[in-house]
């Protein structure tokens, strides 16, 4: 993850995090050692999978104290495997002890949401088809899962409502169909931003090309219906299909020809990967 | 969720919740609707489950528009069914549009656990054994993840490192044993709170029962060896099982006898439970 | 500005802004009224120009206290002149004394930024060209800045780093070429956003547009080396034009057919429009 | 500026201003630089004027990496001219990327006020009288607008409405005159804080002075009036004179006699210094 | 306390006090009260002294819920006896339990504060001398402490380092003498404030008169000494007494004839009055 | 006090007392020095007690300049003398100058109630009974004061509403009696946390006991009372004797036999003790 991007945007959730631990101290470590001891501890995983948050891991440690040491023998985005040792961290064993939990509750999820993406980003392998995350994070971490989304192998759909538009039905009603909402989109925010437009039915499709969409969403579409709706786009628009996509069921989707693919699954149901923190002894 | 805990503790997570999805504006809607209408909107369940953080998805509303009106057709802890009208959403259109995604991202994710959580707490029913939630919870999220877990029928583990004493390997290393750990944590923190201590073996099962602990937590053991220890403890101490339960494998656990089982699938692994939005219509 | 934006982005900036001012007490209200008192004070202009922040100025007030009202006799956006009565405050006299001051130097600074924005897009009336701002908004104020730029006839451009790619001579240098940044960009951020490219000198927009840039900045150039690049460019990019642009100057760009053209003086350098608040009295 | 205040006050709203411009990532310099590298660019000076704000501009890069350096060759309150080179900036050259706009909204705006200022008090020099600011600052930047008029050779008014005491007209009002107004003030503040009242004709400044204000304010009065309240005054009373004072009607009232002249001007509509980043490159 | 003071200021401290105290949940409550129920309940006053601090009182409660309802029948400033009823409280018995401790830590302590303080006022009845208070206040408690000063007859000295100027020992050896000290605040902070000058000798008192101080402290002097600067000074500075003042000491200082007496004993060593609430039952 | 209860919990705590102590400049200071000069000072001791804080003073320091240094002579529980030198500070004086009153205003508190405890805790060596704190600490200011309760030499009770059951007088009026409020709180929280009734009389001490509570608070009883509550609990829950217990009461209760003495007074009432900061001067 970005130095800066963890500086501006992560830390204060990390320190939140750690806070929701530690409201007053951590009486378990504090009965049994009163005074600062060197330690080291071993992360070892405990699972096949793809890691990521290493960087967030560390960052636990360092929020704590900034003398805490990590080395690290593997990288955001490596496959590890059960028994990999895939990181030594070195400090104050209070430190170790405090932080411990929090810590691993972000790297095993961000790693279960690598691995998840990873599985099904390589059944899109060799098919244009690019798999894109959605807004169905965890509220208040997601910066933490679409970073997670990229290193697994996808790529991310828009941030939040501020940073894309994406004209759904209700919009679309209220504009008064997907022409005038396409115009007053254009009219209300002309530049650097894309025009995405969610359509059911053949004939939004055929709207939307005209109305000038530069994204078309085929939502809830049999393939059948997706592939004829490609068809008639030819190109005039990128294409996204949405719509409980899963590890179980994307096949069905890899030879329609659509740009993208985007599936919430990735970041609301991705089980965890299990890693943990083992053989801790003094330095 | 009760209206004080509200208040002080997650008002301020679901706001910057909203925040994070919204950093300067709804581009999309503010394109198409530039002034408040009123307006309704569905909330459909499309799974069968469990409902949890019904208070939470009214709220998000509340919160960008103090004036809109939910009404509940169910309440927190019902069985829900794929198809169920849950509740109606009364208020100014641009609200229901911009609240949408964080309220249903807290409200499946709270359901997926209460519908997790009630699965392996109904395989326990005619037993003596509880079920019990961990610390392996989303950072910033442990407020809503804990009451999902008691919603579903679980109870609640300790909240924090702060709440509870519980002494694991680590810290008996660093004590010098069992015995000393527990009358170390008995002098540091001697009263409201008891003493947990994490014991791996037979020996050290009999060393925390002679020291005093007051809940045992058999951690990895088998089931055979479990069944010993609760023989040794013979009620003497509480007795916690642990160690990477989930809904496949709970069932071997039933009939060991001891008071409490806990699981960090609960709150770590829970897929989501399928609730949408629909049928927005002005009105 | 929309009321969600309000709740969510504003309403902690004019908070703060309160703070700033008000660190205890205001010591010179308590001082003469120990009570409370209803009364109402005037909103009166003391110059021509375009009224915008109406609604940040009646939230200054509603903060300090949610029962004081705010008649408006003009909306955002409307050309008003020097003598007109825009608006009647009624509420607490102490809470019009100690939030005057703030809910002013918002007003005033956001018409400023209306009057001048209109002034210059109004000298491109009648020419395809767009009227943009910048990111060189004053700190902690770029929401109500931009929404001023908008209410003033401007648009917006991308709103801070992370909700546009703009490729500037640094970023292409690390890339290693025009080229080689573009593509980077795609693969990077591929969806949702465009990729603009600034270039300064007609080899570059060559190489921009080859490389599918989606807008073209020309930076610094002159009016007849910008004419050229449209010429080349020939509707395959959008075009904007960059570098000090102000009333006084841009004349000399309406006819040279680019889409947009920026000024960071709209925000930077805009002086405020004078309003004030006359005639308060006890009711 | 003081390093503790820069501390206290001025990090949280720098690192606030940071995180408006960077919501989750500066995706531009992410997609064409994934890995830390270091380089320098140089502070140049394109316009000339008083530099103000030169460790505002340094604590930006310094908040996003504190092994950030800048070495300056100037120092705040220096005369500049265009094309002086200001300062070296060494470090990550992506901190110096997302760094940028910030630092330079920062520094132009401090430095463009201090310009302003000095242009002001220069007319001044020789009389008696001193240049104050008032609370005419832009929200959330009063610590770094009242410092730029310092710089600039102007003087501190009260720095909010909780360390001064102004007596205005509608105070006034609600005591019930010019002499109960004081007296109020007195008995409610009588320790540390000077009583000041606005006045607006002679009446009021005989009134004022016998009640025993420490400073009178002359508000919109005729330069010949002025003369007269402060013959009257004759010297029982400091004497501030505001009203709408500019550079370019300053003039009209230095032989006044006044001790203070006031001008919001100072701050709320003062042009920016152009400054800016150049020749990046990787050392 | 004035309602703006308590929005701006003191509303977040009263909300940071009970998210101390609640940091997820209120759980004896919770435990027997799963749902709202009204009730009421009676502040009763269990020893003599001054009341202060009542809408801090109720503040607490409106944060929890705010349709709690409370009937005050006492006002701040009021001398109370053992056994008055001074308010009932009326709303959701589980706003009325969780909020109780908080609400009486801040109503004890004001009150003691305020009983301290009217008590050494009282004994400077008569003479011309008035009690301040200091900045020996308990941290991010300061508003409330400095206004029970108040209520119980007191004078506020400045509110922090920021609102007044006090050369000590420390500042006069920095600038190199009494003379240059005051000469230089003088230029620095020329406007609203007073210059004070904490002096330890007749020489420093006559130096600091010349100097133009405007209000001389006379620092652990003895009363004789302290009698004799004031005849020095003779009304041409305003004078301040200081020095471990406290209930039982202050008389030896009554008639020395100084303008201000200064205490740290008021906040820093007063002890609470007791308050309770009694007698909750539902309604 | 340890290092991550600082970091998550003291720091943000004292950079907020920093913050009430200078809203935007120390003007003093800055007044008379305008640039760093390293300097040092003493810390001394003016009256009898036992030292509690400094940590807590030392960082205060250390949040406005990381390198300011601080060498102590004595240790948190040390007794120390009128006299002794208990530390020295280096750094800038402008640190030391700014810093000092709320350094000390920590420092003086804690180590007033540290005192205050250690004076009971004396009183009851050689009893069974051990000293404990309440919930009526200092708004905001909790975290501070129980550990300088444990300092000296007391223990601490719950450390707030969410960590600690206790059923009180009308949590059993809402349970319906003793037996059912703490069979509730049993179901609603039946793990890690003892349940602790408060009782006044005989019947509700013996329903107590019967129903499983793990201590029983004996409220405001006589000594006579309790001796026979004792009697009758007879080692089946542990007991806590409250109510008004100061110095000069607490001997009437040292041989009744509980184990525990809780007492507001150490935190609501201790004097604090008299240290400060002398002999300032540059290095």
């Amino acid at each position: 993850m970005n130095s800066i991007s963890m500086k501006l945007n992560a830390d204060k959730l990390i320190m939140q995090a750690l806070e929701e631990d530690i409201t007053s101290e951590d009486i378990t470590t504090n009965a049994v050692m009163r005074h600062p001891q060197q330690g080291e501890v071993q992360l070892l995983c405990k699972q096949d999978g793809v890691i990521a948050g290493l960087d967030v891991f560390k960052r636990v440690f360092e929020l704590l104290d900034e003398t805490t040491e990590v080395v690290f023998y593997v990288k955001d985005g490596d496959a590890v495997k059960k028994g990999d040792l895939l990181a030594v961290v070195k400090g104050d064993i209070r430190v170790l002890l405090s932080g411990e939990r929090t810590a691993l509750n972000y790297l095993q999820r961000m790693s279960g949401i690598a691995t998840y993406t990873r599985s099904i980003a390589d059944l899109l392998k060799g098919s244009k088809t690019k798999l894109l995350d959605t807004r169905k994070t965890t509220p208040n971490n997601r910066i933490f899962e679409k970073y997670a989304v990229k290193v697994g192998g996808g790529y991310n759909h828009r941030y939040n409502l501020s940073d894309g538009v994406l004209l759904k039905d209700n919009h679309i009603g209220a504009a008064g169909g997907v022409k005038e909402a396409v115009t007053m989109a254009k009219e209300y925010a002309p530049f650097v931003r894309k025009i995405e437009v969610e359509v059911e039915n053949l004939d939004m499709v055929r709207e939307a090309v005209e109305a000038g969409a530069d994204i078309i969403m085929l939502d809830n579409m049999t393939p059948e219906m997706m592939k004829e709706a490609v068809r008639i786009i030819d190109g005039r628009a990128e294409t996204e299909c949405s719509g409980n996509v899963t590890l179980e069921n994307v096949t069905r989707l890899t030879d329609i020809g659509v740009d993208y693919i985007s599936s919430g699954a990735l970041t609301h149901s991705a089980p965890i990967l299990d890693v943990s923190l083992k053989n801790l002894h003094a330095v």
